[in-house]
Parts: C-alpha cells; structure tokens; sequence
C-alpha cells in the first residue's frame, strides 16, 4: 500500500476514539499520506458504519487495522511512542512541533516501529497513557481557540512526515531503541530498587517516576542500554540485600 | 477575533461545497488557525444544521461568513486570488506547495487582501473559476490517493500560513540544561557508587562509563534532573553501607 521507505513503520494509535466517523477520516488522511497501520484501543461501536462512509477510498485501511485492549499493549514493540497534546505545559521539555518531530522521527524509522498515540477527543490522553510516551508533539494553534478535530490533528502529523520522508534512497545507518515493553520492565525494575534504598521515603514515588521516564525517555535508550542500566540495579539489589547462602 | 497580525486579510472562499458539515469543520481549522473570514458561494442547504454542529466552538465564524453568487464577486476586493487544486499537471507554472504560497504570501498581507479558494468536493474549481486565480497551490500528497477531505485541505494551507505568520506563538519556555561542571560531579559520582555496588568486579569501568555518558548525555539533563539522579546516588550509598551512629 505504502511505498515511502519508512512511512511503513509508523503506526497511528487512537486511543478511546468516541466518534466513529473521525476513525474513517483518519484513515483518509492515512491513505493521503502514505500511512497504512492503524491500531485501535477501545474503538467505539459502530452500528451504523460511520467510519466507513468517511474513510472514502480508504477502506483498506480500516480493514487492516489492529485492535488491542490498551495502549500499552499496542504500543509493546515500537522503539519510540510519542503522544500528542494540545497542551505544551505540563511535560514541556520533550514537546515538539509536529515538524520538529517528523526531522526527529525519520532516520530513526529505518530501524524501529514508532506509534503516534491520539487520545480520545474529549479527553485527550489520560495520564498512564502519557506515561508511556518518551516524546509529544504540541500542534501549533491559535492560543483563542486550540482545540483541533482528531481526525485534523492526524492530517497535521501525517503531512509533516510525508513532507520529511525521503524518497527511496538508501537510508543512514540507523540506531536501534529497545522496543517500549523492555523499556517499561526497566522502569519497574528501577521503582523497586528506588523503594529498597528508601529512596521514596522523602519524595513522591509517582512525580520522582515521571521525572526519571522523561530523563531516559529522552535518552532514547536502545537494547544494549536497557542491559546495561539493568545490570546496574541487580548490583544494587544484591549490595543492598546480599544473596543468602 | 483573530489577533494575528495580516491573517485578518484573508479569506477562505468555499465554492459550490456539497456537504454543509465540512463547511463546519472548514470554520473549526480557521478558528484554530487565526483566521476568520469565510466567504460562501452558492452553499449548499444545511436544513439539518450540520455546518454549526461540526463548527464545534467556531459558530462565529459561520454567522459572520458573507455569502456570494459568484467567485467573481466574492473575490473582487481581493490583490491575490489563489485557487487549490488536487493536480499539478494543467496549470504548472504557478503551482506551488502550501509551504511555498505561505511564504509567498505573508509579506504581502500587511497591504493586501487575499483570498484562497476551495472547489467542491466533488469537481474542484471549474474553468471560469480557475481563470480568476492568479496563483495556485497543491497539497503534496500519496500518490496513490491524492485526494483530500475539503476541510483537511483547507487545514493543511490555513495551518503553514499560521506557521508562516509573525510571532504566531509566545516562544516556547527555552530549557535549562545542567552545566557541565554538575553533569561531571554527577558521573564521578555515579562511578563511585557502581564501584561500591561491585558493578565494576564483572564490567570494565571505562568501556561502562563511556556507554553511561552517552546514555546520559543523550538526555541533555536539567539542573533539577541532576539533582534527583545524586539523590538517588546519595540513598543507594546510605542503604549499601548504614552511615555509622
């Protein structure tokens, strides 16, 4: 379906969609923009095929796409998640602009799956979805009236990456990220040492963690990193709590 | 309503549209985007009130969209008259990409008013319509399905002409990156509490610092986050070795 190099290992992730009709326009957009792989975290019923009126000639796409119970299941195997906000303030030092982050995303998409996560359109992403996201991406609006319809915000991210995907040419050697579940058994491997040192004691557990995602988020770590940090913690377990003999 | 500075001097003009609710998603991309003069020609019926329901919080727009019954008419007020199309082929010479029409574009606003012209969803501009404009713009697209929903074309260009506009954004809070004196103090640190750990009895400490700072580094820490990070150094220390009373 798709013939950018790279625009295949992008996947568009709707989280609690409540529109069935924005389902099938973001499919459009897909199809206008070289996109093909949709996943669907708790779609809404659509008794009355809304989502296939307004997918028009993308219908392949709707028929391909993935259902998955949460978004951390959809999300296991893609080495970046980024999540998409109206809102620059709260996690403000990884939100980019939709073109800032297509530069960012395309020489990493030689080697790994990226999902691009859109929240439902009343409520956005819910924090433990936003948990799961190393990046975001804030769509420039007018401060008046920010609020743009889902299936507007995905043709705004959509065009950014097809405009910065490179025509089929040999790609730069490319990084490898350790896919999101490695990263997530880190990040609780990581908590359970912070609790045995007590370091929890005098900080929040759940504002420390934020803090820690956005520090390694940022870092992109990839497969070997994820080794390496994990090692560390097992010292650390074993100097704390020495193994019985 | 609109505060950008020039996106005053244009007009959206939607001619001979078909269905009345992308006349009310067109609103929503121009309330998002700074822009607020649409200009209708020959609308279609909405007896259903379709337009004000996909406008969403955009109904001022619609109330105040002029009606006229003809392009002619609609645009001639207007210095620069520029049409979209979904080809390229017919009218090469003066087609350019949304990105390149709002470059063109901006410096002339302060003095001009301009009006971009959408066709219907169904045949586009016709013939009579296209002679009136002198500049044209296509959106870059698949081309194995190029073409867009009406309103989703109408964002791509209002959304690279907010982009393009002046100071469209307060600035982005500029982030504070630790100094490197701090980020020194921290790997010293760090490498210490490996060696108390024992981590270094399996690993070469060179080889492990070395993939450390690059995971780190990587990271462009803040001040707050080096904080936190010796935080964590500090308890490890306390839990592996029990300050003396």
């Amino acid at each position: 379906m798709s013939t950018q190099q790279g625009l295949d290992n992008i996947r568009i992730v709707l989280v609690r969609t409540k529109a069935p009709g924005n389902i099938g326009a973001v499919a459009r957009c897909m199809m206008n923009t070289g996109l093909s792989r949709l996943v669907l975290v708790r779609p809404p019923a659509d008794p009355s095929g809304e989502s296939v009126k307004l997918a028009v000639g993308a219908g392949e796409i709707l028929d391909r796409a993935e259902h998955r119970p949460s978004l951390r299941e959809a999300v296991s195997d893609c080495g970046i998640v980024v999540g998409t906000s109206r809102r620059r303030g709260r996690l403000r030092r990884n939100v980019r602009t939709p073109r800032e982050m297509a530069g960012l995303l395309m020489p990493l998409l030689a080697r790994n799956r990226v999902a691009i996560v859109f929240g439902s359109e009343v409520d956005g992403l819910e924090r433990n979805d936003l948990a799961l996201c190393q990046e975001m991406i804030a769509i420039p609006s007018s401060g008046a009236f920010p609020s743009l319809n889902l299936s507007h915000a995905v043709m705004i991210v959509a065009y950014e990456l097809f405009l910065a995907s490179p025509s089929p040419l040999p790609a730069p050697p490319a990084e490898e990220l350790a896919p999101s579940d490695e990263l997530e058994r880190f990040y609780l491997h990581l908590q359970q040492v912070l609790h045995l040192v007590g370091f929890f004691e005098e900080e929040r557990p759940d504002r420390m963690m934020a803090t820690l995602r956005r520090i390694f988020g940022r870092s992109r770590p990839g497969p070997r990193d994820v080794r390496v940090l994990r090692g560390i913690l097992t010292r650390i377990e074993q100097a704390v709590r020495p193994p019985r003999l």
